[in-house]
């Protein structure tokens, strides 16, 4: 049995998510149904989720007193997009009049970043209506170009290498609230080569974006071009799913086919599904951010 | 690890497959080089295949000294396909001058059929330059619209139901022996719902050829369709391999990806795949027919 999971989240930017974790650590958690103010309410939701009312504004004050806490005014002073979407498809990409501030992304490197790159260049592109903006990039390590590129577009970084830290767990912690600091809506994986641990997990739960190149779960782990050369497969391709403990595991938001020709080998298959992961990521993350999202189970509902 | 195929076998299916078995019971197994007379010989093939050459009218001669073998003439009278195919692709698909006579295909149902049928109008149609013809089409119970669609098409039909033997070796040695009697090429498992045993294996391993409602390795077994649809899947598909003994693990022939959609249930995705998957049992096996293939570990090579 592979992992589950949560069994129902519903999540839109401009309300559930990335209050401030009550625990203290300046950790965020996912917006979960019941677990707190919020979307624990009795009316019905005005964004098109089927789920109960949320007080958000409110909650986030509640929670966060005294902190500037932009998706206070997300939710307060913004429109839905949802239901603009379903009485205008154009409108919706639209940015400008009546739309919600871009929900907030933080990315996370390990080397050259050209995910990174497709995220920032949809975000800096004012008629592609994105929808979502990365305030912020992390990495494992210094000196790489996935930093260049957040620090060429004027993006702050942050930087915990594991052998600075005494212990994993330490170190997690310390990549945890770094990404918290940032108050994300979502949390993007763009090539990140370490396992997050329980703490990251903890409170990035179920806004934890990981891409995979093929198509899970045939091939999961490290090797996943490789391993599907070497089964034979004719079709591969690549996933963009929600993160859970257990690696390549988490329900999956969008997937896209990659045809396997005879002459390829691990180089070539590999740079063909980046390009086509690049696309995936960008058009995944934009209707999350746009239209919010709804998980049952392993299923993952954008409306 | 998955189920691993055989290290090398090159299939012609003008020269190779399809000797009558010398350990007796009518069985016929599939060309392995250096398994016997045939491709074990030094000289360069002339089809292509990169293998030592074959003198398989003398083998075949062999073999089955007083036995009519149409494949006899297969391989002295006709021209290689595939040079052709090199030269000229619309002239491959053309039936008549020059070309081998068609590969023979045995059809194996338990139901509709519609994947039988799908081959009876791809070989009925004179314009298709299928390269197949369907000789005979077997089944595991009887009165089933898959042996009706085989006597419209005057096509030969036989039923073996597993009740009417003491045993199951007993059934699978009696349905191996219908089916070689027939001296198939391919055989082909369209729809056919019983397991086949380890005479039937020896006999057409290498090419009997099964379709999978999914994207294997992901989601084999009797629920590929429901499977995926719990495992919350964005793409999903349908694939054509060689069956080995372990079921859903041969090597892949074709494959080709389908859309999941957020209201897909079980029967309205598993038409969509069906409707590709006749498409593509087609397309795979008037390849293989036209073409020859190759097999190297887990890869299947169409020239």
């Amino acid at each position: 049995m592979r992992g589950v999971g949560p069994s129902s989240v519903w999540s839109h930017l401009s309300v559930g998510p990335a209050r401030r974790d009550s625990r203290g650590a300046g950790g965020f958690r996912p917006y979960l149904p019941g677990a707190g103010p919020g979307h624990g309410g009795t009316q019905p939701c005005r964004y098109r989720c089927g789920g109960p009312a949320v007080a958000v504004a409110g909650a986030l004050r509640e929670q966060d007193p005294g902190g500037e806490d932009s998706r206070k005014d997300l939710v307060v002073a913004s429109a839905p997009a949802a239901p603009d979407a379903a009485d205008s498809p154009e409108g919706a990409a639209q940015p400008g009049a009546g739309s919600r501030p871009p929900a907030r992304l933080v990315v996370l490197v390990s080397g050259s970043g050209s995910n990174l790159q497709a995220l920032l260049d949809a975000a800096a592109d004012p008629g592609s209506g994105f929808g979502a903006e990365v305030v912020a990039v992390g990495a494992d390590r210094g000196g790489i170009e996935g930093l260049r590129r957040a620090e060429r577009a004027g993006v702050p970084t942050f930087v915990h290498r594991l052998r600075d830290y005494p212990s994993r767990p330490d170190w997690d912690r310390a990549l945890t609230g770094s990404v918290a600091a940032h108050r994300p809506d979502l949390v993007v994986s763009a090539g990140f080569m370490k396992i997050v641990g329980a703490s990251f997990m903890a409170a990035f739960a179920g806004r934890f974006i990981n891409t995979h190149p093929a198509l899970l779960p045939s091939f999961p782990g490290a090797h996943g071009v490789r391993d599907a050369l070497a089964h034979g497969v004719k079709v591969t391709g690549c996933t963009v799913h929600f993160a859970e403990a257990e690696v390549d595991s988490g329900p999956i938001i969008a997937q896209r086919a990659v045809e396997v020709r005879d002459d390829d080998d691990e180089d070539t298959l590999h740079r063909r599904i980046k390009e086509v992961e690049r696309g995936l990521l960008v058009d995944a993350v934009g209707r999350l951010a746009r239209d919010g999202y709804r998980v049952e189970g392993r299923k993952v509902y954008i409306p």
